[in-house]
C-alpha cells in the first residue's frame, strides 16, 4: 500500500531515493468501514484523503433529497471546498461506498514537507490544477448533457462503477430517478444491438 | 495600473523591494476592446489573464443557446481548463462584456518566476485553490438553487454586475430567459417591501 503512494508521485515526477523515503515516512494512513461519513454539510474539514483502496461519494442534500456529485475511487484526490478556506464549511457530505483504505493529509502537514521539498509543491500544484479541470467538466457537463449523454460518458469514463456503486447512486450522480436510469439503460442497450 | 497588480499580491503575503519589482517588471499587459472573443470552444489557450479594468464574460454554447458559466471582474483570475491540461480543448468561450485591460501570463512564464522566487509558487497555489472553491461552489449553486434564489445570491454577492451586464446574460447565469428575470425581479421587490 506505501508503494502505491510513492508510485502515483514517481509517475509524475522522477523521484530520488531521499524523496521517496520522505513520502513513505511522512504518509499517514487510515481505514473506515462501508458506510462511515467522512464529512458532513456545514462542518470544517483540514483533511484531504487520497484513496489507496475503496470508493468515496461526495453528495448534497437538497430538499431532504441526495443529489451525488462525485466518486472518488483508487488513486483520487478528495479534496474539499473548506480545505482551502477557513470560513468556509462544507457544503457537501463525503461518505465510504466501500471499506476504505486512505492517505490523510493536510495544509500544515504539506506546507512542512514543501519547505523541505519544495519540488513538492509544483506536484501538489499540478494536482489541484488537474482536479480544477475536472470539475470545471463536471460542471460543464451538468449545464450542457442530457442524463443519456451523461450515462454514456460515465459508462465510457469509468465502468468500474457500475459494478461497484448502488443503481440509486449513479442514478442520483446522473441526475435522474432510479426508474428513469433503467429506462436509459434499455434505451441505449436498443440502439447499439 | 502597475501599483494594482503588485498591490494584489502584497496584500496576500508582504512582498520585498526586488519581489516586486520583478512582478511589476515582469507584468505584460492587453487591452481589449468590448465584445472581442478571447478563447473559443475547441481552442487551445495557454494564457492566464488577470483583469486590472473591465469584464470578461465566460460561457457554452449548447443547443445553439448561450449559457453564461461565469463573469471576472477587477482583480479576478482567468483561468481556463485548458490551461492545465495541452490535451483538453477549451469547452468555454470567453468575451469581453466592457473594455478590457489585463495582465497575461502563461504556464511557461510562470515556471521561470517560481524557479527564482519559490515563494511565488505558494502563492499561485492558494490563487488556484480559491478559483477551484468558488467553482465548486458555482456548481453545488446549479444543483441546490431555484433561479430565485441563484438571483438572490448574485445580487448580494455582486451587486455592481447588475449596473454593468446586460439583462439577459444576467438571465442566462442564473438559468432562466430574460422574461423570467424580469418575473423573479418583480417578485422580489414585493416580498421585501
Amino acid at each position: 500500500m506505501e508503494n502505491k503512494f510513492v508510485n502515483y508521485f514517481s509517475r509524475m515526477t522522477p523521484l530520488s531515493v531521499e524523496e521517496s523515503d520522505v513520502i513513505a515516512k511522512s504518509m499517514v494512513t487510515r481505514a473506515y468501514k462501508k458506510g462511515t461519513i467522512l464529512l458532513k454539510e456545514g462542518q470544517q474539514s483540514v483533511d484531504t484523503y487520497f484513496i489507496l483502496e475503496g470508493c468515496i461519494r461526495e453528495y448534497i442534500i437538497t430538499d431532504g433529497e441526495e443529489k451525488t456529485t462525485n466518486f472518488f475511487t483508487e488513486e483520487q484526490w478528495v479534496i474539499s471546498l473548506s480545505n482551502f478556506s477557513p470560513q468556509s464549511p462544507s457544503t457537501h457530505y463525503l461518505a465510504c461506498v466501500e471499506d476504505c483504505t486512505v492517505v490523510v493529509g493536510n495544509e500544515q502537514q504539506a506546507r512542512e514537507m514543501f519547505r523541505n521539498f519544495p519540488r513538492f509543491e509544483t506536484i501538489s500544484r499540478a494536482i489541484v490544477e488537474a482536479d480544477f479541470a475536472q470539475q470545471k467538466k463536471v460542471l460543464t457537463s451538468y449545464l450542457t448533457d442530457t442524463p443519456e449523454q451523461r450515462y454514456l460518458k460515465l459508462l465510457e469514463s469509468r465502468p468500474d462503477l457500475f459494478q461497484r456503486i448502488p443503481q440509486y447512486q449513479i442514478a442520483s450522480y446522473i441526475g435522474v430517478k432510479p426508474e428513469s436510469l433503467s429506462r436509459i439503460r434499455k434505451r441505449v442497450v436498443l440502439k447499439f444491438k
